[in-house]
């Protein structure tokens, strides 16, 4: 890790080092106790019916199969769910896509209730239907509706966070959302080109990967009158109003208790908790319901494919003149795909006087999608990025020169419309610029070299968090975030630094939802942006409080005071000292003068911060097997400023090992059926360690005016280039443009063949 | 129940309203969950193994016995506990007391432990050595030291609330506190009294008979290097910092989960919590510790015997000149006796120019005792309320009118040279001066009236609470504080109130210690009382923060609005309104342009709002077998202003019904040995349903100016006067007053015989 010198002024005595992760060891020992590791007393297991077809009409369901096996309590479907339940917890009489659960085998023991689910999967007599698996199916006069009432995923667009020029089709279609975006005269634009280029560029289906299969289990209060869910998900606020929603209950009805998470990346954000929650209220017991890989796979929502028709022109002097764009999410069996968020990175990261971008969102019976880091991200960076390095090679100028010249600066307008807010585009590209594996890249042999940018335009939402002290000197920080990214040890730093105490003496709660001060889902880069800030305020509030108390024990000015080593003293005369855990009796006790020092921090959204990043890749290609070997990559993103730079410099490196799978080897691949073809991470395609090389990450600071410490989200930036950056480094390697990722060797043998034919 | 007109200006919506209690139907129907109820997967089941000699050096523990039984997994003495943890979790060579816990025994069942710890407790060697069982015998000279380095028990003079004039004495002795309050000069005070009356009054030790036995389980975290305890506990914060004391943890390693509580009253403040986390640490399994009720009646921490030695004088006008003490509390094997407040309430209620009362507090071999209702109030209320009787007799005044003429008013000092606040003992005592059952009492076949008054100075304690708005128009509310009289029914109705919500959307959380506000035990009646204005004031400050939204939304003044029926309208303009939920997601969500509405409330102890309680006894006495059956009580109490009158209703029927228990029936009855000579209900004289009559409620209402609405504590001052108002009624029955707690027949017929025999 290099890091340019901290913009900020600030003198910190914590923030800014790099700190191992609070929760490290437990999760690199074993230790650490999942969803699944918890044992209710009582407890039945439960295990989804999966439709074997991406549509049909279900004719019978003998259960009468399933309740004679022993051990097996109940067969739930649709039909069984009580009144005020939403009915869409399990497949009603139509399947919408392979995978869809179409009911529920509930039974005292795993085994059987495994057992219990084969035997019915086997038997549930279907009506099977035509079925549309690809957008271009789907959008043909004719095909079938996939969801005729079908609403929008409010979370999936909050994604987004900007408003976008939606048309909303409002006769029957399986195109569920469509955006367009359009500034100037696009045909003008290509007229004043002296150079255009155009293609189609595609990106596959993604699964987020995570290690812990979805696993929830829900316990109905003894009286039935509410419920408590275990689970693992990446925001527990979020959760609640969707499972209090399909219960029909009201949300204070509903805890949510989010678990230690075995990775998310976007796709835990709810899933199986409504119906273990609707399950266990029904029969009066905990309901146990953890995915096997195989169904995880099947009924995840993973990131949605995507193509994009995307067609640029330029003038001869490198300045680009217009742009125009189609791009197709295929969303699944519901909406949800990020048509919006990709249209605008698509169309935001250069100035361009014409643009005109139509984004659809397409629906087919293919399990739904769902969020995935940055999503729509990749997939439209892949083509604007593998689109500008074929346009400055057509200019015969510097890739990084190129983009330079037409880089967008803050309050240069988005696809939307609307500026830019302060980001450091530009800065990450001039260090790109600079960087000596840049200057001095060396060809030949195989190798080739590949840069490209993306941005993130920043997640955000407002946050609240506590600050309680303890009466020995301890302190308890008190989020309703989860951690899923190393974020509580960033919310221990900042707490530790406002109260000048050893980061050691504070413990980070995520605390449940009967517990917690909100806070929203743990993505969109803005966990650390927002409920950091939140944190920081909470702790500055509860050091006012001690200093109050300080000083009138002490018979001092507050601002006289300051703490240091677990006291409070007067500045200059560290004689005059208090410790603090004596401060804090006096605030928490019997007869105690002061109130409890319990410090607060709210706050409404925060201006965005976007986050840049650049990746120079290093490639060797083997011709002869179109085998591609990341050799080397540089990442370079602007961090702001990074409260825990280990955090931060993992962030990167895991980014950019995700980059590498949608470039190189990862796509949920599907048969002309619609059926899965692999159900096991032997089988999916993830990079593993020998893939992954050593990476260089270099931190560039052009500090947030909102974040804390003008720190900025890191979570989403450095996947985003990765596929574009490698795409062009097998290109300058090659000769050779891949169009679709991954760029597995069949795919590049076939497109080096072509050419040497061509 | 009847109450007088409400003193208080506030146009209540639902606090004061009687409402039914929130965990009520849970609780009744057998459906609540206590800690005995939560099974963990792994869990050990510890028995002890006790003492069953008051005082005997421990010679060899033959430890393989045990460890001989199958699934025996470990014997624990305090000589396998780990450095750095306290080593009073289990007797050291020196057992102190009959019950004493001298190890541990872990196993993989119940049944095992329970094994295993019988055939220890059989085969443990000891060399017996003397024993002193009774305080007499422990001040003697050469009396053998109990606890040479005992400390005081801080949270049981906590209870006081008061400074006393402590006098430690230094020089070994039993003699562990021992309390000296003067006024004027006594001699004097005799010298001008007309009548004397001097006696001698003792009360037994008693058991607070909650139907739940103490029970923890706690559990290492995976990582061990925290642990969590989940226990039948009052107050969480309490148990946090003795646990994390004991084990040398830093407060923020250690959670206690507070659970549901099956009855407290005084007596479940912190007991196994520490010793359950220790073998839970040291076996990185989890532990449960469950009494048994034998157990629980030989090691819990019951209230205290007491011997009053009272002397006092009076004008023939019904003044009193003087008032003289000696009051000796057995402390059992550790300090912790009210001795304190005992003496303060004994020398309280009444204007007395000359007073000299001398409390001590001394160490026996018996269990240590701890707080029950009232810790020391009910001791000291029998011996000056039965005096006071004997004196109007004496000077032939009505009782009522003699107790009139020198009753404490608000600014006169109690012993401890301190005034009383605010309180209502005159009121009270005219209350019941005119109501009809003591107005028109009608002696005769046995019957005989009596009353008494008694009165608790209030406990106070900072607090803090949280109201924390939900995207439905929900809410929590957050608390510290363990409810075991019905407090979360309270804290529901006054956010309602101040929210102007209806109370079945505000759900009232006891949070673990990880993740509340910081709140006192609940104990001493102060928990309505203080934190009930905490989250009157985080109700506030949502309610504010939730107009301020209001206001920016519907452009309107912030005090033009005003919320009703779920939505925020504008006063007088019912048709401009916004649905509550719709303002609430607006600070909570994607993008939200306010901050969450989260409101906070925190204060610093109030000044105490002492609670007077009389009681109007009525009972029949068979002369013949010394039976005494109560047949009415009217219950008389200056509640301040009732915020849930059901649920103080409830509090002073259970008072007096535990009153009844003090003055008939309860005692805790060792032999010579210092055995205990009951290990059940069945043997302990508790009283039942038939001994309870129906009771009436009056309550006064004098507003206290720190409590919610005007609020008082309530819990104790119902339990207070009740057996001195029997004691007085058996004398006014059969002309003999009744010197010894509790009057069973036995002592009832010897006293009658005596007086037959003078």
């Amino acid at each position: 890790m290099s890091s340019q010198s901290p913009v900020t002024s600030h003198q910190s005595r914590v923030v800014g080092r790099p700190t191992k992760r609070i929760e490290g060891l437990e999760k690199v020992t074993g230790a650490a106790r999942y969803t699944e590791d918890l044992y209710l007393p009582g407890m039945l297991h439960a295990r989804l019916v999966l439709s074997p077809h991406p549509h049909a009409r279900m004719v019978r369901v003998p259960r009468e199969i399933t309740l004679a096996v022993p051990g097996v309590v109940a067969v739930v479907t649709e039909a069984d769910l009580p009144d005020g339940v939403s009915s869409q917890l399990l497949a009603n009489e139509e399947v919408r896509y392979t995978g869809q659960p179409v009911a529920a085998v509930l039974a005292e023991s795993e085994a059987a209730a495994v057992d219990g689910a084969d035997r019915l999967g086997t038997a549930v007599e279907y009506e099977v239907l035509r079925a549309v698996l690809t957008p271009d199916e789907a959008m043909r006069d004719g095909a079938p509706l996939v969801a005729p009432d079908a609403e929008e995923d409010e979370e999936a667009q909050g994604h987004a966070a900007v408003a976008a020029q939606q048309t909303q089709e409002r006769t029957p279609s399986n195109v569920s959302n469509r955006f367009h975006f359009t500034r100037g005269d696009v045909a003008q634009g290509f007229r004043d080109a002296d150079v255009v280029v155009e293609q189609t560029y595609t990106t596959a289906r993604l699964h987020q990967a995570y290690m812990e299969p979805h696993a929830s289990i829900a316990v109905p209060d003894p009286a039935g009158r509410a419920v408590t869910v275990y689970t693992s998900t990446q925001g527990q606020f979020y959760v609640r109003s969707e499972t209090a929603e399909a219960l029909g209950f009201p949300q204070q009805d509903v805890r949510i208790v989010p678990m230690t998470v075995g990775g998310g990346f976007g796709g835990k954000i709810v899933l199986l908790e409504p119906l273990a929650a609707a399950l266990a209220l029904m029969h009066r017991r905990p309901v146990r319901l953890v995915l096997s890989r195989r169904d995880d796979f099947l009924l995840g929502n993973p990131g949605p494919e995507c193509e994009i028709r995307l067609k640029s022109g330029a003038r001869r002097d490198g300045t680009l003149t217009a742009l125009q764009a189609r791009m197709v999410f295929d969303s699944g069996a519901s909406p949800g795909a990020p048509a919006s968020i990709a249209a605008i990175l698509l169309g935001g990261y250069y100035k361009v006087p014409h643009l005109d971008i139509e984004s659809l969102e397409v629906l087919t019976h293919k399990p739904p999608n769902g969020a995935y880091r940055a999503p729509g991200a990749p997939q439209a960076t892949f083509a604007i990025e593998s689109q500008m390095s074929v346009m400055a090679e057509k200019l015969r100028l510097d890739p990084v020169e190129f983009r330079l010249r037409n880089a967008s600066d803050t309050g240069d307008p988005m696809p939307n419309g609307r500026p830019w807010q302060k980001q450091g585009l530009r800065q990450v590209l001039q260090t790109l610029q600079e960087h000596p594996k840049w200057r001095n890249r060396v060809k030949g042999d195989g190798i080739g070299y590949g840069v490209a940018v993306g941005g993130w335009p920043g997640g955000v939402e407002s946050a609240a968090a506590c600050v309680r002290a303890n009466t020995d000197g301890t302190f308890h920080v008190i989020v309703g975030a989860v951690d899923i990214t190393g974020v509580a040890t960033s919310m221990r730093l900042i707490a530790a630094e406002i109260l000048g105490v050893d980061p050691g003496l504070i413990r980070v709660v995520t605390a449940d939802t009967d517990q917690a001060p909100y806070a929203g889902m743990s993505g969109g880069s803005k966990t650390t942006y927002t409920v950091g800030t939140a944190v920081k305020l909470a702790a500055e509030d509860a050091r006012k409080q001690i200093l109050a108390i300080a000083a009138s024990e002490m018979e001092a000015r507050g601002d006289d005071l300051e703490i240091v080593d677990g006291t409070v003293r007067v500045k200059g005369t560290p004689q005059r000292a208090l410790p603090l855990a004596e401060i804090l009796k006096k605030s928490m006790a019997f007869g105690a003068r002061y109130a409890p020092v319990f410090g607060n921090g709210s706050i409404p959204s925060p201006k965005a911060s976007p986050g840049f990043a650049a990746h120079l890749a290093k490639v060797r290609v083997d011709q002869e097997t179109g085998l591609v070997q990341l050799l080397d990559c540089v990442v370079i993103q602007d961090v702001g400023f990074p409260i825990n730079p280990a955090a931060v410099e993992g962030q990167m490196r895991g980014g950019a090992a995700q980059g590498l799978g949608w470039g190189l080897l990862e796509a949920m691949a599907y048969d002309e059926q619609g059926n899965l073809l692999h159900s096991t991470f032997a089988e999916y395609p993830l990079p593993r360690a020998m893939d992954v090389p050593q990476m260089e990450t270099v931190m560039v600071q052009v500090p947030s005016d909102s974040g804390p410490f003008g720190a900025k989200g890191v979570g989403e930036p450095p996947v985003i280039p990765g596929a574009a950056a490698i795409a062009n480094a097998i290109a300058d390697a090659t000769g050779v443009h891949p169009y679709s990722l991954p760029i597995t060797p069949q795919k590049l043998l076939a497109a080096l063949r072509e050419t040497k034919r061509a």
